[in-house]
């Protein structure tokens, strides 16, 4: 398949690159910038020499690079997924946004809390996250891939949610993510020296990945889901650890909760269950497209923790995409996701 | 006043060491390693060298460091203070404890969580955390000196419990510090190459802190106070950051809350409120005293989250037990925590 | 080819789990260790969990692993593999030691500075360093793969030894290493608090990759090598760079120092020349088999400065040693080792 | 005294004010910056919250500054202090520079070297590295601080250079900082994501701390010293360490060596020798003002290597200044400075 990654300069791009290189069925024809179009891909990322050799394009050339791809991979920030998705009606291209413009059912939802006009809200769209959306997947000509905070925070609370074992008034979702997804563009709340031994929350009550989880837990629920979510950048360069909190229902029991989980996820490869009183740790997953899962029940306080680690480059972006992409061109979902955490 | 630091080779009698070192009204007589006793501390301790060249003694010489120190400072593993502190009965010398034997109002309560026969069990003891407890303080001759998570979660939360503006069964404390928390006993998991990198939760739902942190919501609140608490390893040598959730009784209004925080800490040197929207940040408190606090109120959800940054060593340690020394000696309760934050 | 590892819970022995399980050629059939013999390889490494099913053995089985296997690699410290090997004698099964047993062409060298007796002397053996020694390695039935710091610091210097630009007695060697190349042993000194936001030189003058090195640049420069070699431990996981200086000799131009890291290098794939002026970066080649060089020449002092970076465990252990089992195996070098280095 | 800090929105500005609050005869009375005028300085540092309550002005006043000040320290780049220096000729005011701009007895090397026309050139200046110079100092009006890796190296060698025991012309440094060192200003460079886990040298054979490790080094040997310097940036926030190579004289012995360093600096109370065999570690000094120096003699080639750590942001910037302050107003010189380094 011919695809091409439509901002290939932000980390998400870069990873794309990281990933479709090792996938024996894509080929990679182009690749865009606006602020580097023109100049060699392995300028911009040297740790690319030698294996990229392309150079980056304008999206100003859209119509031959839909012309020659298969599949458009688009890196943008939210707001201009849509535009290229609009002006690419009825050519026979495939998208797959990694972006938040295609990922709502509700488009009132995506204006209130993006505070930007939807301009193809039209669009036939699937949401992005195949664990829970697979049969969909296969059909779309448009994809609306899964957040990082979102895949994460949605598969450890999914099986709760689906089976009606928890509260959905009392959910809260404490969530930690390394630096890099905060994007490449150099500001002094990631300076190094800034960030570096340095630990903080962010975006307390507005976090724009909020309605993203809300809408899914709500559907798998059958009844509406409001929570806290709160992100915090940990001193990292990558990985996620979700902490999510609700109460049982009455007369829930460990046994329920347990097999709630091996019924949703028993078969999935991606999805590693550590069991009951299992502890995720991100760099068990550096660099690899796995959600690591582990869940604990507090009978003091009537809660169940449900713990989930990811590669926000990965499962939370580029890999989960490539999953995607498997899925919707029929190929095996794991080619060119098989590669191993780096570790330590 | 002469004093001695017990269990000086921790990374909390380290940090007595150093904050002792300027204080201008303490002196430091003893100080005790059963690991490395006959050693001079600055061989334990390179950083020390040319500043202490006292040689570390073992606790069996309890006698002639009572009778030498008019304040001996525990930093002890749980367990071992009350031995101590038994042993001392009728001497004339206070005890400020760094660990959690006399913490607790209900001895029970300690043994269960602690699974440890309490010893002293008589022993006329006062919490240490001076914001809440100054009065009973001053006049205390064995001081149990809040723990790390605790201080942070404590303070966070308690003008809330205090003006009865949260629902008590809904509070969630998740809750990060850096691994120095861990203690310096090399293991693998605290393995650089393990840590490096990674984030993840330990503890769900059982540690020792949770009951501690009950015992004082519940006093200042007026009812049982039974929370989550769950604490996580950031890979950064110092800091903790409390994030704590509550739901906001009906009709508490966010005036109110800005209030009980004005009203409870307006006036406390070492808690710097960044008022509603405000977020604390561990490398903006390193190396001292202070305990930073903001909070938010989500309307949406209808819950205040509370956020606190402080020291796990300083103001989760050896700074609140010099705070605690202040107060109890009658000195300035300031004297050797003037020190400004180490930024970047 | 079934190939088994020896010392597989080592950080080179998980890396070789790592690069083998995305190799086409290559199936694990044994693993082994000592410490964790009957435990699932995925519960020393839960990174692994979901990859490896299999159960580590004791190397008391090495009979049925040498029958079982076409290639082992020995992942063991320095002084076990030569046992190993002597045991195998007259077995049909090559060996990839990662340790520094089959290195030393002169083995009162090796003995000099490991301080142990050789027992396996009249091995044949081959240094197994690729890019110096393919032709050797292609016949290999045991292959000394070369160690971390020695890979970097011959690489960025044997162009300039070959073509006796530099004076040989100049040499200073000043290298960096992430902590992995500590090993995993938990130690104090690299406990997480001590070597977070530290950096420390170690074993000045008395570093066993010293003498290797020597070895290494004696034979390209044809006179001896005698230098000086500075580890130091850098907090981060993964990384070598090594900044070599040497004296020019007189009337070298820049020109010809050009020229011969072209001629040497232009056609190897996993040396990535940044040329004249470039400086490499150890995060630009993290979890890739590269080498990246850069070069400088300071007219004002007569010295010409290399630089190198590698991951040490892949270039400089288990990528290394996979390169050297393609070339004795007959199949494409880069076979297995395509991916893409894992940035930021 | 009063004292006033010209640019104190840099790092070394903000460690001006973290020290200075903790001197008992220093009292700040205006900071400047020309970004940030008008802003409170803890809006601009948020740790300076609750201690220091100023505004920032702007350089503009300077006369008002210079008028109600005793010392001025300025932190501003290089080329704008001997600006504000030429401004205040004739007042009753002394200089405390952190930058270049009065460090070099020829003009023409500064000029040389940092691009720029000195406007100041007939200014009665002096060097301000204490250990080598304290009794200028004492006399001075302007005090050129020396260089964050000038200290660090200077030190290192000096009793070297000065007892004639290595050949001038042997000389490397390969010294190694964290981030701070570069500055406040977010750039691409020092993005937390491009700059954690990584380790990289810049600016070969071109830094401009070159020159002036020269002029002290040639000063203390009496004849020229011409050197290789390379400086690298290391993942953490403060600390230089350097690592310096030079061939010892023949017949030189190791007892000579260590009576070198005894006799400069056996009564400098911030230089803390670990002897022969000594490996100086920059956490063991972060945060305070000590050098820590420890040195090796390798027979096998005849060199020295010399290890010195500092905190680049005291020892190598403000607290270095402080240390000047106190001797050339009088003060006792370990004066605000006797804080314990912040460890672990």
């Amino acid at each position: 398949m011919k695809v091409s990654v439509i901002g290939a300069t932000g980390y998400a791009g870069a990873e794309f690159l990281r990933l479709l290189h090792n996938h024996p069925r894509a080929d990679v024809v182009y690749m865009t910038s606006e602020s580097h179009a023109g100049k060699p891909v392995a300028e911009v990322y040297p740790h690319l020499r030698g294996i990229y050799k392309q150079t980056l394009v304008s999206l100003e050339q859209l119509d031959e690079i839909a012309a020659a791809s298969d599949v458009i991979f688009i890196g943008l920030p939210h707001g201009h997924a849509m535009a290229v998705g609009k002006k690419l009606v009825g050519k026979a291209v495939k998208i797959i946004d990694l972006g938040a413009d295609y990922r709502f059912d509700d488009i009132d939802v995506y204006e209130q809390w993006y505070q930007v006009k939807h301009v193809h809200k039209d669009a036939e769209r699937v949401y992005g996250l195949a664990e829970l959306n697979r049969e969909a997947i296969k059909q779309a000509g448009i994809i609306g891939n899964a957040g990082c905070y979102t895949t994460a925070s949605i598969l450890a609370l999914a099986p709760l949610a689906k089976n009606k074992l928890i509260d959905p008034s009392s959910i809260v979702i404490d969530a930690k993510s390394g630096v890099s997804g905060a994007g490449r563009s150099a500001k002094l709340g990631n300076h190094f020296p800034e960030m570096y031994d340095n630990f903080k929350a962010y975006n307390v009550g507005g976090h724009r990945h909020t309605p993203e989880i809300e809408q899914a837990l709500t559907k798998l629920a059958g009844e509406e889901v409001i929570l806290s979510f709160t992100p915090h950048l940990v001193p990292m360069s990558r990985g996620i650890l979700s902490t999510c909190y609700a109460k049982l229902q009455p007369g829930v029991t460990a046994a329920q909760v347990d097999q709630a989980y091996e019924q949703m996820y028993g078969d999935e490869f991606f999805i590693r269950l550590l069991g009951r009183g299992g502890y995720p740790a991100t760099k068990e997953v550096r660099g690899s497209n796995f959600c690591d899962l582990g869940w604990h029940i507090d009978q003091r306080v009537g809660r169940v923790i449900a713990l989930s680690a990811i590669d926000n480059l990965v499962k939370g972006a580029a890999g989960q995409a490539v999953q995607n992409f498997n899925i919707c061109c029929g190929f095996e979902e794991t080619m060119g996701l098989l590669n191993v955490p780096v570790y330590p």
